[in-house]
């Protein structure tokens, strides 16, 4: 048996737009411990796969990694959405305006398990119909499509960096078994 | 072009063990946007393979999950240490007692680039011989070993949770072209 950790006490730092932060006092296997915990409302990803095999990705400025990121759409839960179908759904017309006649979960995801509380679902999206995009007011993106098994070595040999990217290509590529 | 969004301001919120976060003022497309950050010294986590084709992975309670995860061993990078693979080859040998003969650098990965700084570097680690573990005082966990195959099926069904542990699962499969 792993030694499951009890909370003894809880202390807010802090109440934000995406986040929330808070330090926790833990039983400890010699005593206790303290953990800082990043409080997130989860997130929704999705690997769009159109009729002739493109994967849909997005080029996107992420400001804390300092770069322009090549990742699949995704996006918050917002306060609110119940089920992340359909926040999927919704951020996939939202940032590539696809329409799709599928969706596929293929599994859940945790970005970061030693802070965050943070749980992205992931999602294979097929049977694409185009229409237009609308984002945010704070976003800015470019679309980029790549045949799926191109992405899907970019993402094997190191060349993508975001997490959810690579696990999410992968993922769909064995469940959806596509070749 | 993708916009890129250049810093206006930045007000420090938290310094804490193993993050800070910070709240930053940024140049959007239309205006200004906030974003929140969360600083971090980045991690390492490793694939270790031993010499019978089995994967060595982790049992651990994660506090901000709630759960028991399970893992490829991994941990954070200790302010002055200057080389991710030293830092590799040190929690490869906390937590598992095993030293590698060779560690692959698979890529590094971007756990949750809407907000946190964190990179973690990928290894593959082969050539293993076991001795004695050292875990932390507020560590705790199992050792368990899976066929690579297994444990491979288990990252594409969406029966590991973990985001490093899945990307690095199917990343050390292409890359050293395990069968």
């Amino acid at each position: 048996m792993v030694f499951e950790e009890k909370k003894i006490s809880s202390e807010r730092i802090y109440e934000g737009a995406i986040l929330n932060l808070r330090k926790d006092t833990v039983t400890a296997p010699k005593g206790k411990a303290y953990r800082e915990i990043v409080e997130h409302n989860g997130a929704v990803a999705i690997v769009p796969i159109t009729n002739d095999g493109k994967l849909v990705m997005v080029k996107q400025f992420r400001y804390p990694t300092g770069k322009v990121i090549l990742e699949i759409p995704a996006g918050k839960i917002d306060q609110g959405e119940t089920d992340p179908l359909l926040t999927a759904k919704r951020e996939l017309k939202e940032e590539t305006g696809y329409t799709a006649q599928n969706l596929h979960y293929l599994g859940k995801l945790n970005p970061s398990v030693a802070y965050t509380e943070e749980v992205i679902h992931l999602y294979a999206a097929t049977g694409l119909t185009p229409g237009e995009t609308s984002f945010d007011d704070d976003e800015a993106l470019d679309i980029v499509e790549y045949d799926f098994q191109e992405a899907y070595q970019m993402a094997a040999s190191g060349k993508l960096v975001d997490a959810k990217t690579i696990a999410a290509i992968f993922m769909a590529k064995e469940q959806l078994d596509i070749k």
